[in-house]
């Protein structure tokens, strides 16, 4: 299918606007509040963090995507998570939602929210209606725009994500086709793990489509991109992924199981699976991304738990960070991943860049050139392979190594 | 129950004896092999890892225990974990107990092997042989016999394990009551992680009590103590737990439902209880053990998840080495346990050595005295509590905290 790639973020798509400022939430000297605007309402679909404790932004997003089926702009804070506040975390959202509805002149129903940092503070309201009046009216389209907001949601991430692509769908008038554009951005880098729409992300799209497929799309991609990534096997409480798409590339609207329906979906998946492994490449303290991939298992669901088991292993990620050899480990995380299956039938391989190492085959890990398994254990990204013999499905997580720095960021991360 | 504590461990019951050497398999300078021999043929119950990769010792034992179910010997060694050998793993097992047998005057299927160190390598058998030879020849029953025994199981152990109860049950004879004794070693410190038999331990007891009573009170001690301690998160492929009685207490054997199956159950609890607890404190890296008591939950196995959930956190973990009060995390670990809960109804306590902290109630983290929850996170033990107010049932788990140290040990553990 024909998906390009293109420069750009939130603000690629027709008809978005993004802004952002320092509203000395919790960060000094940066930019710490994002916030987006469709210039008309947009079909909306999300999924949210699977932790029981939900912070209050999640609850709000939830009753909006669920009940509203629409909205028309996002305000982002970092710093304060604005979980575990109870009542008053969901009257800072409806005092937020109310301001930035007033400000934009849209009702607050809406008016998505996020935040993102520390769990249990208070958001300083003063402070934050402060920042919405502001990015109000700094608002603008342009590529920059975009860049400056993802910039603006970052916690402990090193590099902000953004991507976003192109296609062509038949025209709503019938007149050939025209060209849709999605584009997103996300933050995450610590507490992070599968089984769940992982950390903020914010998706915009001018196609036209309606909110129900919009989410099927959303939960069709999700299972492979966002869920595939861990960083330290822990779940979020503020975990939101929100897509929102005005119509304004003026194709005809998308329909569930059309050929322009996958083509949808395919340009979701390649922006969520792009902006998911950034994500894991910039987990906290990580020095490489590791990618694992499954192939020959019996069930699709099975191919998942095996992948995503080797990249939250513990063990794993330090022999990484260590380029330390000791495969053995691998087989161990596949073993306790909750699957049944033969050991003997299953063959493991760590990938190179120019030559390929098989480690385990035969039931027996194998003699291996340890030089070259220093060599490939150096390069940037570590890519593990292996092959279950039990059937034809496949899926690949992403993880990142477990270093020094993961404990000293997260040793005192509050200070 | 009159369960008293009392000094030794695999040598306190009469008619085992221990001994160790230094075989050279892997590391220098230091006894690598140990080997405990009881004087008459045993009862035998034992408990292995749910890892789908098992070692092939544990494939050996697994035999013993549900088709033997009686056996006299026991020979480890530490440093090559016979895992991930295939058929060659298995036939070195055969020749080790072959060897072991004649050396004892026993059969081969009554000799158990145990196994620890790296995954892949192949043993040494000859070393292997030759350490079987030494050891026969130097068995002793003092408690110095069995401390030398619970080092040579050491791999990253910092401390060895061992821990040993009397009571008293009827006579066999119906005269009044006898002592029993029971004790036991264990070592484990990296790839520990809750829903297994944790690691390798050695339990020993002069009890009369049949091979499936014994397995029976096993299975019952085993869900609150080896299988409620965390350090890593990783299921090892060796984990193994047997228990060895061989009657000469001359107790009236032991009757399941009896109150004297009460007793041993209980004595049995103490010594597994105190075995786990030590490997969680003495987790790779670790500075200090961290203990998470889960009180008013609606079932005992949500108890149970609830507990484990916060011990395995590596946020948490982060936390607590870096002394930081960042106690939302606690909360969002119990979110994504597993376990449906009203988030509102939960009370969490940060338990100190003069004061308590309540850190979280009504739906928020609440406003604490942070001079007083840096005192309680420098202690040597942390204490969390928490209720849930949702029933009666409780749980305690135990882990470590992750340290700059745990990284180091994993990031070259083989050289």
């Amino acid at each position: 299918m024909k998906i390009d790639l293109i420069p750009g973020g939130v603000t690629a798509a027709k008809g978005f606007k993004a802004a952002c400022c320092a509203a000395g939430i919790k960060y000094k000297d940066r930019t710490d509040m994002a916030m987006l605007l469709s210039e008309r309402p947009c079909a909306v679909a999300g999924t949210f963090t699977t932790n029981v404790v939900k912070a209050a932004p999640v609850l709000w997003d939830r009753r909006i995507v669920k009940e509203v089926k629409a909205a028309q702009a996002v305000v982002v804070n970092a710093g304060i998570a604005n979980a575990a506040t109870g009542q008053t975390g969901m009257e800072m959202c409806a005092k937020t939602a109310d301001f930035a509805g007033k400000a934009l002149g849209i009702p607050a129903d809406y008016v998505l929210l996020g935040s993102t940092g520390v769990i249990g503070p208070n958001l300083p309201i003063d402070r934050i209606t402060a920042g919405v009046a502001a990015m109000a009216g700094t608002l603008s389209d342009t590529p920059e725009a975009g860049t400056a907001a993802s910039r603006a949601i970052m916690t402990t991430d090193t590099v902000n994500k953004e991507c976003a692509v192109c296609f062509e769908l038949p025209a709503a008038d019938g007149a050939g086709t025209v060209k849709v554009t999605l584009g997103g951005m996300s933050k995450g880098s610590g507490m992070i793990h599968p089984n769940m729409c992982t950390m903020l992300g914010y998706v915009t799209t001018d196609c036209a489509v309606d909110p129900d497929v919009l989410q099927q799309a959303l939960g069709e991609v999700v299972p492979d991109t966002f869920n595939m990534i861990s960083v330290d096997g822990d779940t979020s409480t503020n975990d939101t992924l929100l897509v929102l798409a005005n119509g304004l590339a003026g194709n005809a609207p998308v329909a569930a199981g059309s050929e322009g329906y996958a083509l949808l979906r395919e340009a979701l998946f390649t922006v969520c699976r792009d902006l998911a492994i950034k994500m894991a490449g910039d987990g906290e303290g990580a020095t490489r991304l590791v990618e694992m991939r499954v192939t020959g298992a019996d069930t699709r669901e099975n191919a998942r738990r095996l992948a995503r088991s080797v990249v939250s292993s513990s063990l794993v990620k330090a022999m990484i960070f260590g380029k330390d050899a000791n495969c053995g480990r691998v087989l161990c995380a596949l073993g306790y991943a909750g699957v049944e299956f033969d050991p003997a039938a299953v063959e493991l391989w760590l990938l190179g860049e120019r030559e390929d190492l098989c480690f385990y085959k035969d039931g027996c890990v194998q003699t291996f050139d340890e030089d070259l398994a220093l060599a490939i254990l150096s390069e940037k990204q570590i890519r593990f392979c292996c092959d279950m013999h039990m059937g034809g499905e496949e899926a690949t997580a992403w993880g990142c190594d477990l270093t020094y720095d993961y404990v000293k960021i997260n040793g005192d991360y509050r200070t």
